[in-house]
């Protein structure tokens, strides 16, 4: 089948892209594009065009969309669902004459929002019903999810992405976190900041003394600095994942540095293709919305 | 006394700055200057110029200097002394014709360097003789030392300001933490990261959710922010600090606040100005410098 037989498109908006899939009826990808139309880039008339001209030849069909295009400075709000609740919402928020937005999730206490990650996490639970436990979804901002029977019970935002980039572009370690990996150095820096996490503010300027003062390589530091801000998220978020069913839903390294984090912990985790997720979510919800249509 | 009477210039060259004193022998400052050219902004043959521009009107006597003009990347590096150590080393190294530079130290493990806080410390000690307990000296870099019997025993370095700058400025906090302070704030986000230090990574996107489902005030999370941090580096710290007698060198909002916190812990600090600190310090390696020749 070509893009020509697509039924509905499905869109996953985050702030910084726009990715989209022709897709047929039963969920069969027909045809894929991108651009760097994110909502970060785009003001409110802008999401339209930006849609029609990354799909101009395709069927002008139904779009189901996730992410951050349905926040306040997105393209309309569709209002956060509150936890407790199913990780898909039965109610999609209409953007302009055709796209379909899934609501992300709020927690009130502590406070927390999610958008973009639930659909994941419908998609995951869509491919593995009645699956219980917690679902880490790497990224710049990293969720920890606790599901069961169905529904998101909790979640925990961690920004630790955001973190390791605004501190190795912006703060005195750029000098010796530059480029390179060490796997080694990332394994201490998680075991050391989940051994003593109330050490970690004094661990860091250490990275940049060790350089002066010992010729520390910048792929070590920079390793053991992911490691020691990853180690902190597992210490910060321990009785999340402690004894639980852990499912890990990223794209490749960085979903790998949080499997290889938890087994370090005794915490065994299954890695989770995210576009595969992804696309199930939006399946899921494009199937619910033609239900009630 | 005018500033053509001074025997000597007494300088402050740091990263961003330069700043200049002519003084009297017995240590009277005569004149005041200051620039922009700190050691980050110059190349190798740009020190003698903009410390001959800045001085131009006054006597060209021997200069005393502190600071990053000493490091690898400044005008001459001053090897640094190895603690335990008093502050000020008595081999001061020649940068030029006539800037003596005073030696930064260094700290074999934990690793640690630091450049300029060493002479607050030496002037600290010089008006405060047989002074023994912890100096703090916030900052950028803020410096944890311990004194005792007349020497620098061992320091910690926690980069509180540089994290504070590159969270608010670049990461998603910069939309919620953009201006503003609230004391209760500060206090109770030292009290929550040292209560729990573990929480501290997921207590940061906190703000930003409770700016978005509670209308948490920017002055609020801005102010929690920087007590989280300063909370997260007094739990690093507390071998430091705890029973110890505290002096926090520093100017006037900053060092109030480490005063603010550490009372909130029962441990009582007294503040000391920093200028008069740099001062008393140069002076005592003038007047030791002066002493060998």
């Amino acid at each position: 089948m070509s893009a020509a037989a697509a039924t509905w498109i499905a869109a996953d908006w985050g702030t910084t892209h726009l990715r989209v899939w022709a897709m047929s009826d039963s969920g069969t990808v027909l045809a894929a594009a991108g651009s760097a139309d994110g909502m970060g880039t785009l003001t409110r008339d802008g999401f339209a065009p930006a849609l029609d001209a990354l799909t101009a030849d395709w069927p002008a069909v139904p779009v189901i969309a996730c992410g951050m295009v349905g926040s306040r400075q997105g393209w309309t709000e569709a209002p956060y669902s509150a936890v407790p609740c199913p990780a898909l919402a039965s109610n999609l928020t209409l953007a302009g004459t055709r796209c379909h937005i899934i609501p992300g999730l709020k927690q009130a206490s502590p406070a927390d929002v999610m958008r973009g990650e639930e659909t994941q996490i419908a998609g995951f639970l869509s491919l593995n019903p009645r699956w219980d436990g917690v679902i880490c979804l790497p990224g710049t901002h990293t969720k920890w999810v606790h599901v069961s029977a169905d529904e998101v019970v909790s979640f925990q935002t961690v920004m630790t992405g955001d973190l390791f980039a605004a501190i190795t572009g912006h703060t005195v370690l750029r000098h010796s976190c530059t480029d390179g990996w060490d796997d080694a150095g990332f394994l201490q820096g998680v075991d050391d900041a989940i051994a003593r996490p109330e050490k970690l503010a004094a661990r860091l300027f250490s990275l940049r003394a060790e350089g002066l003062l010992n010729d520390l390589p910048n792929a070590t530091a920079r390793a053991r600095l992911s490691g020691l801000l990853v180690g902190a998220e597992l210490a910060a978020t321990k009785p999340y994942w402690l004894g639980q069913q852990i499912a890990v839903i990223g794209a490749g390294t960085l979903a790998g540095l949080y499997v290889t984090a938890l087994g370090a912990q005794a915490a065994p985790a299954t890695q989770v293709n995210a576009d595969r997720a992804t696309l199930a979510g939006l399946t899921a919800a494009y199937r619910s919305w033609k239900d009630q249509t």
